[in-house]
Protein backbone atom coordinates (compact mmCIF):
# COMPACT_ATOMS: atom_id res chain seq x y z
CA UNK A 1 0.00 0.00 0.00
CA UNK A 2 1.35 3.12 -0.59
CA UNK A 3 1.25 5.86 1.78
CA UNK A 4 0.46 9.29 1.67
CA UNK A 5 3.64 10.74 2.82
CA UNK A 6 5.08 8.88 -0.25
CA UNK A 7 2.92 10.04 -2.84
CA UNK A 8 3.17 13.95 -2.04
CA UNK A 9 6.75 12.91 -1.53
CA UNK A 10 6.68 11.61 -5.03
CA UNK A 11 4.90 14.96 -6.11
CA UNK A 12 7.24 16.88 -5.21
CA UNK A 13 9.83 15.26 -6.74
CA UNK A 14 8.13 15.56 -10.08
CA UNK A 15 7.32 19.11 -9.67
CA UNK A 16 10.84 20.20 -8.69
CA UNK A 17 12.03 18.55 -11.88
CA UNK A 18 10.07 20.30 -14.24
CA UNK A 19 10.50 23.69 -12.25
CA UNK A 20 14.51 23.38 -12.56
CA UNK A 21 14.26 25.24 -9.04
CA UNK A 22 17.78 24.74 -7.24
CA UNK A 23 17.87 23.87 -3.68
CA UNK A 24 20.98 24.26 -1.63
CA UNK A 25 22.81 21.60 -0.31
CA UNK A 26 25.18 23.47 2.04
CA UNK A 27 26.88 26.96 2.27
CA UNK A 28 30.47 28.00 2.48
CA UNK A 29 31.94 28.77 5.26
CA UNK A 30 35.19 30.89 4.40
CA UNK A 31 37.13 34.06 6.08
CA UNK A 32 36.66 35.89 1.71
CA UNK A 33 33.48 38.01 2.78
CA UNK A 34 33.34 39.59 -0.31
CA UNK A 35 34.10 39.09 -4.13
CA UNK A 36 36.78 41.80 -4.16
CA UNK A 37 38.55 40.29 -1.53
CA UNK A 38 38.32 36.95 -3.49
CA UNK A 39 40.80 35.26 -6.30
CA UNK A 40 39.59 35.00 -9.61
CA UNK A 41 40.16 31.33 -8.97
CA UNK A 42 40.99 28.59 -6.02
CA UNK A 43 44.53 27.96 -7.43
CA UNK A 44 45.35 32.02 -7.29
CA UNK A 45 45.94 32.04 -3.67
CA UNK A 46 42.60 31.34 -1.93
CA UNK A 47 41.82 30.13 1.73
CA UNK A 48 40.85 26.85 2.83
CA UNK A 49 36.95 26.84 3.92
CA UNK A 50 34.37 24.65 5.89
CA UNK A 51 31.37 22.93 3.50
CA UNK A 52 28.59 22.64 6.31
CA UNK A 53 25.89 20.45 4.40
CA UNK A 54 22.15 20.55 5.62
CA UNK A 55 20.84 18.09 7.28
CA UNK A 56 18.23 16.72 4.84
CA UNK A 57 21.16 16.14 2.49
CA UNK A 58 23.80 15.05 4.98
CA UNK A 59 23.58 11.01 4.49
CA UNK A 60 24.23 12.00 0.70
CA UNK A 61 28.08 12.54 2.13
CA UNK A 62 28.32 8.82 2.94
CA UNK A 63 31.73 7.23 1.34
CA UNK A 64 33.43 10.55 1.10
CA UNK A 65 36.77 10.46 2.61
CA UNK A 66 39.31 12.76 3.62
CA UNK A 67 41.97 13.23 0.83
CA UNK A 68 39.45 12.80 -1.72
CA UNK A 69 39.61 15.21 -4.84
CA UNK A 70 35.88 16.46 -5.29
CA UNK A 71 33.57 18.94 -7.10
CA UNK A 72 31.97 21.15 -5.44
CA UNK A 73 29.47 23.37 -7.27
CA UNK A 74 28.00 26.50 -5.97
CA UNK A 75 25.25 28.98 -6.83
CA UNK A 76 27.17 32.13 -7.41
CA UNK A 77 24.43 34.33 -5.47
CA UNK A 78 26.18 37.86 -6.15
CA UNK A 79 26.57 37.00 -9.82
CA UNK A 80 24.95 39.00 -12.67
CA UNK A 81 22.54 36.80 -14.72
CA UNK A 82 21.49 39.16 -17.47
CA UNK A 83 25.19 39.77 -18.74
CA UNK A 84 26.38 38.08 -21.57
CA UNK A 85 29.40 39.72 -22.32
CA UNK A 86 32.53 40.74 -19.91
CA UNK A 87 36.11 42.13 -20.25
CA UNK A 88 38.13 39.09 -18.95
CA UNK A 89 39.74 39.39 -15.56
CA UNK A 90 37.94 42.08 -15.55
CA UNK A 91 40.38 44.17 -17.62
CA UNK A 92 39.04 46.75 -19.11
CA UNK A 93 41.63 47.04 -22.07
CA UNK A 94 40.44 43.28 -22.94
CA UNK A 95 38.14 42.82 -25.20
CA UNK A 96 34.73 41.85 -24.97
CA UNK A 97 34.17 38.19 -24.59
CA UNK A 98 30.87 35.88 -24.47
CA UNK A 99 30.71 34.59 -20.58
CA UNK A 100 30.94 31.09 -21.99
CA UNK A 101 34.38 31.59 -23.32
CA UNK A 102 35.39 33.37 -19.87
CA UNK A 103 34.97 31.91 -16.23
CA UNK A 104 33.36 35.05 -15.01
CA UNK A 105 30.44 34.31 -12.19
CA UNK A 106 28.51 36.75 -14.40
CA UNK A 107 26.41 34.50 -16.72
CA UNK A 108 22.88 33.40 -16.82
CA UNK A 109 23.36 30.47 -14.36
CA UNK A 110 25.96 31.66 -12.28
CA UNK A 111 27.30 28.02 -11.31
CA UNK A 112 30.65 27.96 -9.51
CA UNK A 113 32.75 25.02 -10.19
CA UNK A 114 35.24 24.22 -7.62
CA UNK A 115 38.11 21.51 -7.89
CA UNK A 116 39.22 20.79 -3.79
CA UNK A 117 40.64 18.33 -1.30
CA UNK A 118 38.75 17.25 1.24
CA UNK A 119 40.90 17.79 4.35
CA UNK A 120 39.13 17.10 7.23
CA UNK A 121 35.20 15.73 8.08
CA UNK A 122 33.20 16.44 11.03
CA UNK A 123 30.04 14.91 11.08
CA UNK A 124 28.36 17.09 8.44
CA UNK A 125 30.99 19.35 8.11
CA UNK A 126 33.64 18.99 5.72
CA UNK A 127 36.88 21.12 5.51
CA UNK A 128 37.96 21.96 1.83
CA UNK A 129 40.02 24.18 -0.48
CA UNK A 130 42.00 26.00 -1.58
CA UNK A 131 38.61 27.64 -2.66
CA UNK A 132 37.54 30.93 -3.83
CA UNK A 133 33.89 31.15 -3.02
CA UNK A 134 32.74 33.24 -0.45
CA UNK A 135 30.78 33.40 2.94
CA UNK A 136 27.48 31.83 2.60
CA UNK A 137 27.63 31.19 -0.53
CA UNK A 138 25.43 28.22 -1.11
CA UNK A 139 26.50 25.16 -2.25
CA UNK A 140 24.09 23.37 -4.70
CA UNK A 141 26.55 19.71 -5.54
CA UNK A 142 29.38 17.49 -4.94
CA UNK A 143 31.03 15.20 -7.14
CA UNK A 144 33.97 12.89 -6.96
CA UNK A 145 36.67 13.85 -9.22
CA UNK A 146 36.98 10.14 -11.45
CA UNK A 147 40.17 8.72 -11.95
CA UNK A 148 40.00 8.50 -15.59
CA UNK A 149 41.65 10.59 -18.58
CA UNK A 150 39.93 13.74 -19.50
CA UNK A 151 37.98 13.67 -16.08
CA UNK A 152 37.48 17.00 -14.10
CA UNK B 1 18.28 58.73 -17.49
CA UNK B 2 17.02 55.26 -16.46
CA UNK B 3 14.81 53.64 -18.99
CA UNK B 4 12.04 51.79 -17.79
CA UNK B 5 13.01 48.63 -20.02
CA UNK B 6 16.56 48.53 -17.85
CA UNK B 7 14.83 49.04 -14.48
CA UNK B 8 12.81 46.17 -15.67
CA UNK B 9 15.95 43.75 -16.41
CA UNK B 10 17.32 45.02 -13.40
CA UNK B 11 14.66 43.97 -11.28
CA UNK B 12 14.11 40.69 -13.29
CA UNK B 13 17.47 39.63 -12.81
CA UNK B 14 17.69 40.44 -9.20
CA UNK B 15 14.40 38.28 -8.37
CA UNK B 16 16.10 35.51 -10.86
CA UNK B 17 18.94 35.86 -8.61
CA UNK B 18 16.83 35.24 -4.91
CA UNK B 19 14.90 32.10 -6.44
CA UNK B 20 17.32 30.42 -7.81
CA UNK B 21 15.47 28.90 -10.47
CA UNK B 22 17.55 27.35 -13.48
CA UNK B 23 17.10 29.20 -16.76
CA UNK B 24 17.76 26.73 -19.98
CA UNK B 25 20.51 28.16 -21.95
CA UNK B 26 20.49 25.79 -24.98
CA UNK B 27 20.03 21.96 -25.33
CA UNK B 28 21.49 18.80 -26.27
CA UNK B 29 20.16 17.26 -29.64
CA UNK B 30 22.01 13.57 -29.85
CA UNK B 31 21.33 9.69 -30.68
CA UNK B 32 20.92 9.12 -27.75
CA UNK B 33 17.59 9.47 -26.65
CA UNK B 34 16.94 7.32 -23.02
CA UNK B 35 19.00 7.05 -20.13
CA UNK B 36 18.93 3.03 -20.75
CA UNK B 37 21.04 3.65 -23.93
CA UNK B 38 23.46 6.34 -22.54
CA UNK B 39 26.88 5.44 -20.98
CA UNK B 40 27.93 6.28 -17.41
CA UNK B 41 30.25 9.23 -18.72
CA UNK B 42 31.31 10.44 -21.53
CA UNK B 43 34.56 8.61 -21.96
CA UNK B 44 32.92 5.70 -22.09
CA UNK B 45 32.10 5.15 -26.05
CA UNK B 46 29.38 7.98 -25.77
CA UNK B 47 28.75 9.69 -29.14
CA UNK B 48 29.48 13.45 -30.47
CA UNK B 49 25.94 15.70 -30.23
CA UNK B 50 24.74 19.19 -31.04
CA UNK B 51 24.54 21.76 -28.44
CA UNK B 52 22.16 24.13 -29.93
CA UNK B 53 22.50 27.67 -27.94
CA UNK B 54 18.99 29.28 -27.20
CA UNK B 55 18.64 33.17 -29.72
CA UNK B 56 18.86 35.39 -26.29
CA UNK B 57 22.31 33.52 -24.99
CA UNK B 58 23.72 33.13 -28.50
CA UNK B 59 26.30 36.27 -27.96
CA UNK B 60 27.65 34.69 -25.15
CA UNK B 61 29.80 31.80 -27.10
CA UNK B 62 31.97 34.81 -28.72
CA UNK B 63 35.32 33.83 -28.18
CA UNK B 64 34.77 30.31 -27.76
CA UNK B 65 36.75 28.19 -31.44
CA UNK B 66 36.99 24.99 -32.64
CA UNK B 67 39.23 22.78 -30.67
CA UNK B 68 38.21 24.52 -27.59
CA UNK B 69 38.51 22.20 -24.56
CA UNK B 70 34.99 23.23 -22.81
CA UNK B 71 33.12 22.04 -19.81
CA UNK B 72 29.40 22.04 -20.57
CA UNK B 73 26.58 21.28 -17.40
CA UNK B 74 23.43 20.20 -18.02
CA UNK B 75 20.21 19.62 -15.54
CA UNK B 76 19.45 16.09 -16.12
CA UNK B 77 15.60 16.70 -16.27
CA UNK B 78 15.13 12.86 -15.86
CA UNK B 79 17.11 12.60 -12.79
CA UNK B 80 15.03 12.19 -9.53
CA UNK B 81 15.89 14.64 -7.08
CA UNK B 82 14.57 12.67 -3.83
CA UNK B 83 17.60 10.38 -3.60
CA UNK B 84 20.48 10.61 -1.40
CA UNK B 85 21.77 7.07 -1.36
CA UNK B 86 22.78 4.60 -4.12
CA UNK B 87 24.15 1.77 -5.57
CA UNK B 88 27.59 2.89 -7.48
CA UNK B 89 27.45 1.93 -11.24
CA UNK B 90 23.64 0.74 -10.75
CA UNK B 91 25.30 -2.96 -9.16
CA UNK B 92 22.93 -4.06 -6.41
CA UNK B 93 26.19 -5.65 -5.32
CA UNK B 94 27.79 -2.64 -4.77
CA UNK B 95 27.02 -0.85 -1.07
CA UNK B 96 24.74 1.92 -0.90
CA UNK B 97 26.95 5.22 -1.09
CA UNK B 98 26.07 8.66 -0.65
CA UNK B 99 25.31 10.11 -4.09
CA UNK B 100 28.07 13.03 -3.77
CA UNK B 101 30.50 9.98 -3.55
CA UNK B 102 29.17 8.83 -6.81
CA UNK B 103 28.65 10.53 -10.34
CA UNK B 104 24.67 9.17 -10.07
CA UNK B 105 22.50 11.35 -11.65
CA UNK B 106 20.22 11.09 -8.86
CA UNK B 107 20.50 13.63 -6.38
CA UNK B 108 19.31 16.89 -4.59
CA UNK B 109 20.62 18.96 -7.66
CA UNK B 110 20.75 17.22 -11.05
CA UNK B 111 23.66 18.86 -12.28
CA UNK B 112 25.41 17.30 -15.50
CA UNK B 113 29.49 18.11 -15.96
CA UNK B 114 30.36 17.68 -19.25
CA UNK B 115 34.05 17.70 -20.71
CA UNK B 116 34.02 18.05 -23.61
CA UNK B 117 36.14 19.33 -26.98
CA UNK B 118 34.42 21.70 -29.67
CA UNK B 119 34.59 20.49 -32.81
CA UNK B 120 32.67 22.59 -34.80
CA UNK B 121 30.40 25.35 -34.46
CA UNK B 122 27.84 26.53 -36.89
CA UNK B 123 26.27 29.73 -35.89
CA UNK B 124 24.47 28.95 -32.50
CA UNK B 125 25.21 25.18 -33.01
CA UNK B 126 28.20 23.53 -30.85
CA UNK B 127 29.36 20.58 -32.58
CA UNK B 128 30.41 18.44 -29.32
CA UNK B 129 31.69 15.34 -27.78
CA UNK B 130 31.94 12.80 -26.19
CA UNK B 131 28.99 13.43 -24.40
CA UNK B 132 26.31 11.10 -22.52
CA UNK B 133 23.83 13.08 -22.53
CA UNK B 134 20.49 12.38 -23.81
CA UNK B 135 18.79 14.03 -26.39
CA UNK B 136 16.45 16.86 -24.89
CA UNK B 137 18.64 17.80 -21.87
CA UNK B 138 18.45 21.24 -20.98
CA UNK B 139 21.93 22.86 -21.22
CA UNK B 140 22.95 25.45 -18.11
CA UNK B 141 26.18 26.43 -18.46
CA UNK B 142 29.54 26.21 -20.95
CA UNK B 143 32.86 27.10 -19.07
CA UNK B 144 36.54 27.08 -21.13
CA UNK B 145 38.64 24.59 -19.54
CA UNK B 146 41.59 26.59 -18.29
CA UNK B 147 45.06 25.95 -18.44
CA UNK B 148 46.36 25.86 -15.47
CA UNK B 149 46.89 22.78 -12.47
CA UNK B 150 43.99 21.20 -11.42
CA UNK B 151 42.19 22.96 -13.39
CA UNK B 152 39.01 20.69 -14.82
Amino acid sequence: MVQKKDVGRKRQAVEESRSAKVRSIGVIRSVLKTRAESPKQGFEGAPDAWLEVSQFAAQGLDGLAVGDEIIVLTWLHRARRAVLKVHPRSDPKAPLTGVFATRSPDRPNPVGLHRVRVLSIARRRLRVGPIEAIDGTPVIDIKPVLNAVNDF
